[in-house]
């Protein structure tokens, strides 16, 4: 463990952010090991950047790649592996994904606060 | 309360999000009342679409507008809100604001997963 803030080390603009938000369906239902495993996955993915990610009632996880093409090369795999598994109907309630172009971002310390909380 | 998931009801793209990744400090601080007025006055903003919020040890805020300048205006806005209150350093220890036009959604019915969990 380090006292680093937990985000992702992105680059200078521009580049994609890939929002997935969902609900879940009750128990885990393999959720656990197969959120992992896609994890890892992402990871070792070429034009991986980084990701974030907190879940409450809703769940949201921001997966940052270098361009386009990595970003969609990304939703094959991570299909491939659900496809291979239980499925998302055993995971989500419901989901929504929107591919995004990052052309402006701040920090704490470079300027004033931008978001809502 | 109803049975309807929590995501923002955005249009078809394109359409602006603002990715707000924070880590808290400890304690309130007045945090939640700031956050309570911050999330009204977004809602009466012009160009508001949606928000959606999750925090564990990463906290993320996305919300969205109609365009850079809808984002743009609300920037200033809750800007001068931070100020007239105790400040951004009392309730952050970090955070992170990413500007990026979404230019591509997917829903669970509509087609299969892109994101990572």
């Amino acid at each position: 463990m380090t006292d680093t803030p937990p985000f992702a080390q992105t680059p200078g603009p521009p580049y994609v952010a890939v929002i997935f938000t969902s609900v879940r369906t009750d128990g885990d239902n393999g959720y656990a090991a197969m959120a992992e495993a896609m994890d890892a996955l992402a990871r070792r993915q070429p034009g991986f950047l980084g990701v974030e990610s907190a879940r409450d009632a809703l769940g949201i996880t921001v997966s940052y790649w270098t361009d386009q093409d990595a970003a969609r090369a990304w939703k094959k795999v991570a299909e491939h592996l659900v496809a291979q598994r239980r499925g998302r109907e055993a995971w989500y309630r419901d989901y929504r994904v929107r591919v995004a172009t990052v052309e402006r971002e701040y920090g704490m310390g470079s300027s004033p606060l931008e978001g809502l909380r």
